[in-house]
């Protein structure tokens, strides 16, 4: 997905002392992740509006022991999937991450318009309009599945409920929802009520 | 990137037969790879113009056999890099994979507007209008670094030329890009005289 803005400063669900990047711990601990994801997180103030802290991943993923910490606890998440899926576009990064680490596909959930036919589709409100997601309708067997979805940021959980919806149209078994920040005043928690959703950093 | 319809039928490299999956082989021969991408690609014919066939590489990534066998072939080319740059969007799909079977970082190319400043950016001319690639201005030391450039497919090479270009003004050294469909006769390796261009499969 895109995220907005992240409205609040950090509360860490950590609280270890700094990041200790060259003592990776591959059992990918929350208390290591948290530490890492605050020392390479890239916040930028009063964007796009005074008060706001916008907070981008790039830095997180562009740091090699940034991209291993972060995936190892995404695919702790998973290890039990058939498949994952990962959001157009930033949700691509970690579920391909994911999935290269455990061995499994990555299904891109695309957004509307990307895909020729046939596809599947779901369409859902935005704050402001809606948007679509798809997936091809051949060449991917979903029926029994065991799916988890994987993005960047859970913000309002519009997106990550979509992407489940679609999901669960081709006859998956969406058994887990992962992300790497949680903006918990938007409450997406909320609209994602049937499945287990784990975020590493929560906002 | 997102690239356009696919204009010829397929050329393969390989003389090989079909793809067996279940022997996949870990060094990644072109014959392999090749196959493999033949076997799970999705075709759409006269898509989206009559007289073209559309290749969906979706289906080829949501293949645990398929996204291994890619991921390892694009890999090889970027053992020696110190940063992998993945392309938005499909390209984060496979510069993530490529960075996390290395143990490398991937350092997300992004569309313009995507970003909250400061940005490095670059605006290419396409077909019709321009677009523009954006990656952050802080957080990430680009000086210095060797980069592999990642992403889908290469058509006119518009898009990877600025990647390379937007990714040399940070001072970074590229020394390669690969991808996993070329488009030859969109005569893309044109744009792109100066560094090694891998390709998995030619069409």
């Amino acid at each position: 997905m895109e995220h907005g803005p992240l409205g609040t400063d950090v509360v860490s669900e950590s609280a270890s002392g700094g990041a200790d990047r060259s003592d990776r711990d591959r059992s990918g601990t929350p208390t290591d992740v948290t530490a890492v994801i605050a020392s390479l997180m890239r916040e930028v103030p009063d964007f796009p509006e005074p008060g706001i802290q916008f907070k981008d991943l790039t830095p997180v993923l562009a740091d090699a022991a940034g991209l291993a910490v972060v995936t190892d606890a995404l695919a702790a998440v998973a290890e039990d999937a058939d498949l994952i899926a990962g959001i157009d576009a930033r949700g691509f990064l970690l579920g391909a991450a994911v999935a290269t680490r455990l061995g499994k596909g990555v299904l891109a959930v695309r957004k509307g318009g990307k895909l020729p036919p046939r596809v599947h589709g779901v369409t859902y409100d935005l704050e402001y309009g809606s948007a679509t997601l798809e997936i091809p309708a051949d060449g991917i067997e979903l029926a029994g599945l065991r799916v988890v979805v994987i993005d960047d940021v859970l913000a309002t959980g519009g997106t990550l409920a979509a992407a489940i919806e679609l999901l669960r149209t081709g006859a998956a078994t969406v058994t887990a929802a992962a992300v790497v920040l949680e903006l918990s005043a938007l409450n997406g928690r909320a609209r994602l009520p049937d499945l287990p959703v784990t975020s590493l950093y929560v906002v």
